[in-house]
């Protein structure tokens, strides 16, 4: 039996909370937020707090709380015994350097409000400051997710890097599709099947093998006709430097 | 009963014969090609044919052929009765006035090579000079299909503008994603979970609604950081482009 303090109300928060108060073996001794309000979706579930001045006792206290706000809510985990450790893949272990003991437990995946995602594929990405506290870090993980995988402060930075490009970026590209759809009267959830499809194809491929498309052929002539029909000037910019950079990447290297 | 001819060898070509072939309600008279050699998928399970003067008679043509020679290869069915319909998305119906009877069958999907797909989801978008030979479509779309629906040429063109953006550019942007990590020595399959549900949130949400990360947040710091962590110029420049671009989306609209 592993008893957690879950530390928040955000996304992370809720989603940790709901899939952690599914498993036996973990016990969530409280969940504490600034806003009562906010602590409903554990209320009834577990005892919820408000007073950062009473922490109960637990094994592991996760502080998923915005990357701004982890070092003054470390603060007052400081004269702890148990382990320390917030969720964030850009902030580095350091900012819990008060704690006696610290760590990091990165779930990478992405958290959307109202949205209860399920953990068993998702990679845990875990690091403590103490090498003795990485079992219990993993024995945590292990209850939640099939891949608990120890990685540095840095090393998870440029992971978060790089999520920002699949994830965030990526979506935006949605929003410029559905965009340029809606100005034609167009139904965006035509592309969804293609929109999935491009996502599932890695996993055989890698991305430069399922590479598709005009730029990628060096089909000028689609090119330009595309760059005719694209009215807004930020998304013909963006095509001209996304077909660019393909037809680079692929020209040079085949 | 359908008798089809498919003309082309390539992904299209190929994928469109898999799912076919396994219709009863379709016949598939010839699979027609200029090589020999490149005609093999189809070699032993129907008749195959490289004589463009030696074409049977059959409902419907099929020409799964690049976008180049789709003008080109019509010219050889123009005597014929049959329906000749091309399959791209980006080319006008126009290409093939010399022909009798005209239509478009774009199965809205990337096609990679090596890899068959099931048609059963993909939106078939379809569209035929003479009203009378839309029914025979349709129904040639329906043996494949769920989704198969009427769109004119221009309609066609712009989806197929907007499929650039959320399956070739969007690809590219994973490949960002595994340079960075390979750099790092860190395994590009960590993001997978988090890509997939990145495509699969669009079934709840808009694109727009499902948009996080620094840049939708307005977290100048974490931006600030990842630029730092950032060694290639042109990548540096594209998540200078479009976080700036989220940040104007988000901020303008909220």
């Amino acid at each position: 039996m592993i008893s957690v303090v879950i530390v928040g109300t955000g996304n992370v928060a809720q989603n940790l909370f709901q899939a952690f108060y599914k498993v036996p073996d973990i016990e969530i001794k409280q969940v504490l937020g600034r806003n009562e309000i906010h602590l409903a979706f554990a209320k009834e579930k577990v005892s919820i707090n408000t007073d950062f001045s009473r922490i109960p006792t637990a094994d592991i206290y996760i502080l998923a709380v915005s990357d701004d706000s982890i070092g003054e809510v470390a603060e007052k985990f400081k004269d702890l015994d148990g382990l320390v450790v917030h969720t964030s893949g850009a902030t580095s272990i350091e900012v819990l350097h008060k704690c006696n003991r610290a760590g990091i437990f990165y779930p990478l995946q992405t958290f959307t409000k109202g949205k209860i995602i399920s953990f068993e594929t998702i990679p845990i990405c875990i690091e403590t400051k103490n090498k003795k506290d990485l079992e219990l870090l993993q024995n945590l993980g292990k209850t939640l997710s099939d891949t608990v995988i120890e990685i540095n402060s840095e090393q998870r930075k440029i992971l978060h890097v790089s999520a920002v490009f699949v994830n965030n970026f990526t979506n935006y590209l949605y929003t410029i599709g559905a965009d340029i759809c809606k100005e034609s009267n167009i139904d965006f959830k035509l592309l969804q099947p293609l929109i999935k499809e491009t996502a599932a194809k890695l996993d055989d491929l890698t991305p430069y093998e399922s590479q598709t498309g005009p730029a990628k052929r060096g089909d000028q002539k689609t090119v330009h006709k595309h760059l005719q029909l694209i009215k807004s000037t930020h998304q013909r910019e963006l095509y001209t430097l996304l077909s660019n950079a393909i037809k680079e990447k692929h020209g040079k290297e085949l």
